[in-house]
């Protein structure tokens, strides 16, 4: 079957590899959609980082590069269990998380800390760039029939953003002021997170137009940092004090400061993005206004099937918008990695699928 | 009166003072001991940082350099405003903060976050290493007779650890096992406070040897991090998971990086300590184990209060031992600050009084 493979630094290959064959605790899955997401992005740029290297394979995998990518993927079950709830034909979301199950972070349902802790699509064991995955039938959440796929697709990109709110631990969104720092495909898919829980207020600070101008359609306000002072505005329109939490999905110093200067005495700075440089934080804000300082780490079996429910509920309104581009899988380096490359702002999410009818 | 006043980088001079002449809503306390802050030290050795200099003078007292020293003070009533609950001769401690009473932070009894925040001993109206101060009646917190006011100068830097602690939101200690970075005076008034919370595990992390040896003597462990692996340490004692908070009385990267990588996944690091390099989070602990890190900045009403009646209520057994020197004002320099250069490691808290007769 085709499988888009990573090999190394840019060098992505759509090449023939066999057919996944499912375990016994298994199901074989038809993929349909899957995303192009930024950790993809980073790794074909910047990587092998998280893929595992000839030197040291992955140890719950055994696998290193070249390994088939994409995480964010749905389609049918082809095959699964007996004992499982899953029969042919059945429309699933993946969680594509790879945990023992076994160790003490697990039994606590810290499945986020597994010390082998993997993902599908960067560790081995196949992934969503492809035509089939094998995949824990106990990974796989049904959808009803009528659900779009293609929708179903942005599924995990929106628990990432559920599990980084829950972990801020308030209960009532109703009343909170929200900065969120990046207006991208995760700063976007925590709008609409925020939207289904009810969130007072949210607003985004985006430098790039095309971005700012896709952010103004959903959030409440949008700021440029390059031209406004992010932490003012945030204050004239919170009654002085500055916002309750910001979401930094950008990883940049500079809005780390505005995202600081912004949030009001002993809110919550939630930081989900993953930094190339130092996180250093700034005490004039981190010290003297007793600031609380968290990190969002992927997510676990609790905040998945959270947000498959509250999909399937229909609480993501408008989510298909997301959506900037649906590619073929022969396609995937020059109108999915490159197009990123060359036109990031221009884009949200680029949709990959191995089916040329689905197109 | 005598005074030690601050003139600038190392040169501090004892000089002639006018007494203080209290306002209508003030008393004036005769001042019996006061001891030598970290934030002292640090203001002579590389002020004037917190001291307001000429060219910008303190927005609540207008005052600049010189300004009289020392903000962990006690003595006794002079004299005191008619409504108050204070008379001649009442022992008392004194809440050296400055704050206004009025804008939104106060009125949300947040008044460490005050926009005019300052500190008698640093800002101007007066300062504990001098004979009397005059201050805001509701300031002065009473004390039994029966105290011994050079204990009752140690009540500030333990306020200190006890807003610190209420910071990081834990209703019980006795299950929680705890690191404190650094075992000088600060983290030694949390080893007090938390043992006042009935803290289940205290452990300290402490290179110089005299320190390490007086933290033995209060702690349940403490760790040389020149010569152990204080993560390993502390997964050893815990189970191996690591504890469950730590604070950060260093404020140094090596130390840091030890705390955050001691804590379990989802820990967290109470930093208490002022930094004078970035404090970046290394991303290996702060993200892969999802910590929040958070700020502690001085206190507030509510936890002084808390403070006093804990110390009048006997919670402090032993603190006796953080006073390992008392001298006379007119030595403050050379016994005081200078000692505190040359032979730091040697001292936890230096008193000063200005009556030759308490000596």
């Amino acid at each position: 079957m085709k499988a888009a493979q990573y090999f190394g630094n840019r060098d992505i290959r759509v090449t023939d590899v066999p057919k996944p064959e499912p375990k016994v605790n298994e199901a074989l899955v038809a993929i349909e959609w899957c995303g192009i997401c930024g950790s993809d992005l980073h790794e074909y740029l910047i990587g092998p980082a998280v893929v595992p290297t000839k030197d040291r394979p992955h140890p719950a995998t055994g696998e290193h590069v070249p390994v088939t990518m994409g995480h964010e993927f749905c389609g049918r079950i082809v095959s699964a269990p007996e004992d499982s709830n899953l029969s042919p034909g059945q429309a699933v979301i993946v969680d594509p998380r790879i945990y023992c199950g076994s160790c003490a972070r697990c039994d606590d349902a810290i499945t986020n800390g597994c010390h082998t802790w993997g993902f599908k699509g960067f560790s081995g064991s196949g992934g969503g760039f492809s035509e089939a995955v094998a995949v824990g039938a106990k990974m796989c959440y049904p959808l009803p029939d009528s659900v779009d796929l293609k929708l179903a697709a942005l599924i995990e990109p929106l628990v990432v953003a559920w599990h980084a709110i829950a972990l801020v631990g308030i209960d009532d969104w109703s009343k909170q002021s929200v900065l969120i720092l990046g207006g991208g495909p995760v700063g976007i898919a925590h709008i609409f997170v925020l939207r289904a829980h009810g969130c007072k207020q949210i607003y985004v600070s985006e430098p790039a137009t095309t971005r700012a101008e896709q952010n103004k359609l959903i959030a409440d306000k949008v700021f440029n940092p390059v031209q406004e002072d992010v932490g003012d505005e945030c204050r004239k329109l919170t009654g002085g004090e500055g916002v309750d939490v910001v979401f930094d999905c950008a990883g940049l110093p500079k809005a780390l400061d505005a995202g600081m200067n912004a949030v009001k005495f002993k809110g919550i700075y939630m930081n989900v993005a993953g930094w190339e440089q130092p996180m250093s934080l700034p005490f004039q804000y981190f010290m003297l206004k007793e600031l609380t300082v968290k990190a969002s780490m992927a997510y676990d079996d609790r905040h998945f099937k959270e947000t498959v429910d509250a999909f399937v509920a229909g609480k993501f309104k408008g989510a298909e918008s997301m959506i900037t581009s649906t590619i073929h899988i022969d396609d995937i380096v020059e109108k999915g990695f490159e197009e990123l490359v060359s036109n990031k702002d221009q884009h949200i999410k680029v949709l990959v699928t191995a089916h040329k009818d689905k197109l």
